[in-house]
């Protein structure tokens, strides 16, 4: 008997070849019946949603993770403006890139192709479930999802009406297909299938992401996952800095290009730490600090001596790292010891220093007097994102519809052969 | 007690810090460097050849083998023109590619960098140590190298003259590590040592490439194994075509863009056949037919009929599997079924079969009237490679110096945060 995954991935596998060679208006065709159909089936996601929420409140879910895997009419409305937004993307596929003409005549270009079957493994959020599968369509990839057993009423009911929305449209059914089992071995599994699944995108914590690099035998994309790094410079324009030290770390505190660690130059620390603290205080944040940082802030309910763990610890809260340090050097090799390659900010108006860092400072996006808070494929201007890869092959950084495409070289002749 | 791996690989991730922020110059210089070392030290260097070729030879090793181990004078000169060409290779590290300014004014842009630390396992050409040292190095990579136990002698010469060429020259000696112990082991550690190593190219055979992406914590890029198709097709120019076949067989056959099976169009079948196993068998080219193929070349010792497994080897020997097809959808069939992805050529004068071909042949190099040995680095413009993917992700085909970076994002800000 046919395991679940073997059907399913057959299923995907079939699909990805259709949806391969299908044209951009199909494509947007099949997504804005999606849209559609989201809208015109709210009841029943909402019904099956309501499942989930009654669940997870039996089973004790925080108010945090149960905000997650609530929908709302607004909240689908949402759902459905986001495909619009994806139909107005430009397709990737079919571009033609390093394109050249040999000297025997030869002319080869790089064409952008998807990838094939893109494999998604992820938690509590049910829009994930709409986000990813749409992005996989547009750029010709069909999709095996594996969500989390806390959403399974409203991803099922989702991919129901995607699919019934795909019928007549010329896309395939099959391009989504959905991990009904909630045996926890099936990930394993999914890790292992390399016949049917041609890369992984875990979509959760690092555990999780472990597991994948651990045990996949098919390339995975980690990443979400930051611990984020800005470094004060002792020329900065404290002004700016405050702003932008303040929107890393409040606008959106529970994501992950949020501010977790603060470096100050030891020069304007005495200036600036006590106006940032100030500022930061107010919105509620707590500062773990070093001694030298513990000295200039003196005694305050919000102040408190860095843990061992504090400067490796992605917070995901309004919690503030601090530490004060002699330059430029030794912030880079702070970064460098402690960061997640994800996103780290200079702020300074030293001209030798900003390009220092750009250089020096190995991760997937550097800023210079900005808020790391800005990495993001939809801030990018790629429209919306799958995921935001702290690893180092095919792509990093926030990965949009471009990310999930690879190419293949097309050569035309007239007779060439080798000499 | 560190291990051989451990040691050599922490070497080779600081050497990767210092390399990643060379300039242009300094890495040329460096390369300028190792291409006289060689040509200085060519006697030491041919003397630990001879060591390994006669053990080689005691141990009875193949004369094909032995010709891939041998060094010579005329070999070190072709190596250290090679290293001129690298020289003369623009260096892709700093480039900036897909700018743009975003409304808020944030000028973003991704910047090519090194990938940092590539392990490469190999077999017996002691030449590809110096080949992918030098593509690493201009690349800004370190590289931890893993030679075949027969080439261990002049693999080690090797590395120690171009060690010793690195001194002065502002590139770390530690760029490239060897790993000495030919314990089996070591190469199953090399494959999770994913602390010290960012990517694993395994250049070997399929049970080589097959067991590192079972057993690798780190990406792997597989290739270097092509079942390659060509497809005669109904409207063919039968002369063209005879060249193309031609060449792709016979002009290097052990080599893995070299043509395996050959499928022809049922209708231009009784003229083709003839004409190209005339012309092959001439080269001493073994025919392994399909039942209709067969009943038009008949009787001849250089003719039979294919095995099971004829059309699912690669050869790499004067060996061509023949089949004849009904049309396109046929041969486009047998290759999604029977083909490696590597690469694959229709010869034809019909527009809309070769569109149809070079877009449903998912294949990384995809061709239209001209010889499949063409898939190679060089031939491409690319200057040199250290392989040919076959995998999707990261880079499909021909990997010259741009294949060994990867990107981060820049943004550079004036103060800006995210509302």
């Amino acid at each position: 008997m046919q395991s679940e995954l073997t059907l399913k991935g057959e299923c995907a596998r079939k699909a990805a070849r259709q949806l391969a060679i299908l044209d951009t208006r199909t494509k947007n065709r099949a997504l804005k019946s999606i849209a559609l159909g989201l809208l015109r089936n709210g009841d029943q996601i909402l019904e099956a949603n309501k499942k989930d929420i009654d669940a997870g409140r039996a089973a004790g879910l925080s108010d945090a993770l149960l905000d997650r895997l609530l929908l709302t009419r607004e909240r689908m409305e949402a759902i459905a403006r986001d495909i619009d937004s994806v139909i107005a993307l430009p397709d990737p596929v079919g571009q033609r890139f390093d394109s050249r003409i040999l000297e025997n005549g030869l002319q080869i270009s790089k064409c952008r192709i998807p990838i094939g079957v893109i494999g998604v493994i992820y938690e509590a959020r049910p829009n994930v479930t709409i986000d990813v599968s749409t992005l996989c369509l547009k750029s010709g990839n069909a999709v095996i999802l594996r969500g989390g057993k806390e959403a399974r009423e409203s991803n099922q009911a989702l991919t129901r009406v995607l699919r019934e929305s795909l019928e007549g449209t010329g896309v395939p059914a099959g391009a989504v297909q959905i991990i009904e089992s909630t045996d926890r071995s099936l990930v394993g599994e999914m890790l292992k299938a390399h016949q049917y699944i041609d890369m992984i995108i875990p979509r959760g914590g690092a555990a999780l992401h472990q597991f994948a690099r651990d045990n996949a035998t098919i390339p995975v994309i980690t990443g979400g996952i930051g611990i984020c790094h800005t470094y004060i410079d002792k020329t900065a324009n404290l002004k700016k800095a405050t702003e932008i030290v303040f929107n890393a770390k409040v606008q959106r505190p529970t994501v992950c290009n949020a501010l977790d660690t603060l470096l100050v130059h030891r020069d304007v620390a005495v200036d600036f730490l006590p106006t940032i603290h100030e500022r930061l205080k107010g919105a509620g944040v707590e500062f773990r600090c070093d001694s030298r940082a513990l000295s200039i802030l003196g005694r305050d309910p919000s102040v408190r001596p860095a843990g061992e763990k504090d400067f490796d610890t992605e917070f995901l809260a309004l919690i503030l790292a601090v530490k004060i340090v002699d330059g430029i050097d030794e912030a880079l090799s702070h970064i460098q010891q402690h960061g997640t390659q994800h996103s780290d900010a200079i702020v300074t108006e030293d001209y030798t220093n900003s390009m220092r860092f750009v250089q020096e400072v190995d991760s997937a996006t550097v800023y210079v007097n900005a808020s790391t808070r800005f990495t993001d494929g939809g801030q990018f201007g790629l429209g919306a994102e799958v995921a935001v890869s702290t690893q180092r092959l095919h792509a990093r950084g926030p990965m949009g519809l471009q990310e999930l495409t690879t190419y293949k070289w097309i050569i035309l002749g007239a007779g060439q052969v080798r000499e």
